[in-house]
């Protein structure tokens, strides 16, 4: 009998830790392993609003796939998804087509806009690599041309961040600190700059204790930050956005939106017919799709029910590397043709929200918030003991986080 | 009696050091002095072409004016200069109004487009630190947005640069230095961009020795600069360029380009009724007005005629520099009520230009030609005279260029 061929779509947290594991668990004797990804690195999407802002290079950010993936054990497939056709077990590629005894689908997410006229044309979002550091460029760019101009243009320096979730508040964070060195840069007042948040829910960060949005906002606005909450966003031109607060509309003009208030699952995968959830495959306990028992789905494109609320997990990058875990030891067991699959049990051991270079907010084991400094280190050992996980000591040593005293 | 009024419009090389040597000689009970400029720094304007490139900050290239002028000796109005009223002997600034006794015009040179339709508005020019600065980014965002588009838009990676003149082909070596770090920072194929240089000429740099020309076009070359000469620039738009060579039309599809090959006087000068010669006052040998004795010219408003030749001198730094040592001698001897003005008469000490940031050719004393190694130290030599002249030690190591073995 052949050895059967283990195909892992997308290098993202889970897909790469999967593949991780499954490099040191499986003998090249026992299975063909393929990793499929569309660029030759890896990156972690938690640290891209970093580099967005500018205030860390995206090389920090992003991981060579050959350093930490063994390719004399594992076949790496630089190229992009198409489709996946499962009952054909083959997935389609821009270059070629791949068949499968095993998937894997760790296809990440991609931004919702929820046909908000002119977001998806005008705005920017914080996806990858190349869209982060396009926003830290787009930023620059029109504080380069300010002082270019005869009548100066307020729309290049107001930003506005659309969504006050995690990723929308860490981003803001780390532009109140990048926004003085560009000022500084091309002798640009600091006090005409706009950093302007606008969020639908009455509050901002949902989910976080009071105490600590409460916390989050004055650090925040202490930094200059303007919230609008309880604002739908209605409308994302090439100059501005429109907003309607209180049955009123205002425009902010602006070049500079970026969309942080959507995500959802990589839509190959509603597309490619898998039954789904709002875009998502409901995984049985096991990790595997509903429907094929040689489908497995990590990170964003799973979606995990909490026995305990009712409600699903929030896909966050915790999960994701839990999950990891659980699928590399069922795909294992399954090309090991044994039926001992394990049950993930998602341990949330704590939410950190960065606030810029030196302040954070969060909840660690417990329900123990803690905020500052302290809440900085924690960010930076969840950060580095990922980095120690997927890597070793090597990889923690060239990408970590060490600065705690920043 | 009071103490003649001195105002010397613009803080270039010959306004500034015109200023510093005053302030030197002339006591504070003899005349009163006042600096016109519009930014509080001066800049090196045969550096920016590095800025533009992005291979030397600009911080390093400009000079706060309150580091080299002493405001307890000079009176320094940070305004933009609207024009100039001999017969009433004001000088009508932006918010203010001045008068003076004596008056030093060194308003330097603004690009000219020669009626060339679209370039004033769609090409960039290396004129100031704004513009330098600005340059720079706009290659950078268009290197930013490559890898986020669908379709690859080789307009991204087109830099074009009008004129094959010191200024152009210097931003051209520094361009073929920056290109590589760029294609490093974006993940883009080196071999994908085009630095095309366009020139009206039979050759580049008019006026070298052409020895050292065809040096230069080698050491471009080798680093990917294309040539095309004896070409029109007939058209610049916002997505590119058209250019007439041997009775055919080109096209080249940019975003970028750079013009480098025409410069003319201040308008100011022509607009406030002054006897001009293509925008120029002829000084006499005094460096005065032809037709106020209490107006000196200094740096490129200045048209010096070479008797040997029977052509204007070259508007450079160095005979700018030169010029301002007997504009403050006269500009003295005036306020003091003496008639003894000096004659100026330009000593060429040597030329180099720099081919990026290794390499270089230039004629030096006595026609001797250097290249290469050699002749980037004799460049950074007679950059760091400069500043050792201006502010003394104190400026030299500030802001110097030492990196000689670099």
């Amino acid at each position: 009998m052949n050895n059967p061929n283990i195909v892992i779509l997308g290098a993202g947290y889970g897909g790469i830790m999967t593949t991780v594991k499954l490099q040191k668990s499986l003998g090249v004797n026992e299975a063909n392993i393929t990793l499929v990804n569309k660029h030759d690195y890896h990156y972690q999407t938690t640290w891209l609003h970093e580099n967005a802002a500018g205030t860390l290079h995206h090389d920090r950010t992003r991981i060579a796939i050959k350093d930490v993936v063994n390719t004399s054990k594992v076949n790496f497939v630089q190229d992009t998804v198409i489709s996946i056709k499962p009952e054909e077990k083959k997935v389609k590629l821009e270059n070629s087509e791949l068949s499968y005894d095993i998937l894997v689908i760790g296809l990440g997410f991609e931004s919702a806009t929820f046909g908000i006229p002119g977001l998806k044309e005008h705005a920017f979002t914080i996806g990858n690599i190349n869209s982060a550091r396009l926003i830290r460029e787009h930023i620059e760019y029109n504080f380069a041309k300010y002082n270019n101009e005869k009548e100066n243009d307020q729309a290049r320096l107001n930003i506005v961040v659309g969504g006050g979730g995690f990723t929308g508040i860490e981003f803001i964070g780390e532009l109140a600190n990048r926004i003085p060195e560009l000022c500084e840069e091309y002798d640009i007042d600091k006090s005409l700059v706009r950093i302007i948040n606008v969020e639908g829910a009455p509050s901002v960060l949902p989910g976080f204790d009071p105490q600590l949005v409460e916390y989050a906002l004055n650090s925040l606005e202490s930094r200059g930050v303007e919230f609008i909450t309880g604002a739908m966003l209605k409308e994302c031109t090439a100059d501005g956005i429109v907003y309607e607060k209180d049955d009123k509309q205002v425009e902010i003009p602006s070049y500079t939106t970026v969309w942080a208030a959507g995500v959802r699952a990589n839509s190959i995968v509603e597309e490619s017919g898998f039954e789904h959830n709002r875009g998502k495959i409901e995984v049985r306990k096991d990790m595997r799709s509903p429907e094929y028992d040689d489908v497995f789905v990590v990170g964003d494109c799973a979606l995990l029910m909490n026995p305990e609320s009712g409600r699903p997990f929030p896909p966050t990058a915790q999960i994701a590397i839990q999950a990891a875990d659980v699928v590399a030891h069922n795909v294992k067991a399954q090309a090991q043709g044994s039926n001992e699959l394990e049950a993930f049990e998602p341990q949330i051991l704590g939410t950190v929200a960065s606030l810029g270079h030196n302040d954070a907010i969060g909840v660690i084991l417990n329900d123990r918030k803690i905020f500052g400094w302290k809440a900085t280190v924690m960010k930076k050992i969840i950060d580095n003991r990922y980095l120690l996980k997927l890597g070793g000591i090597g990889l923690l040593l060239k990408k970590g986080k060490f600065n705690i005293f920043y």
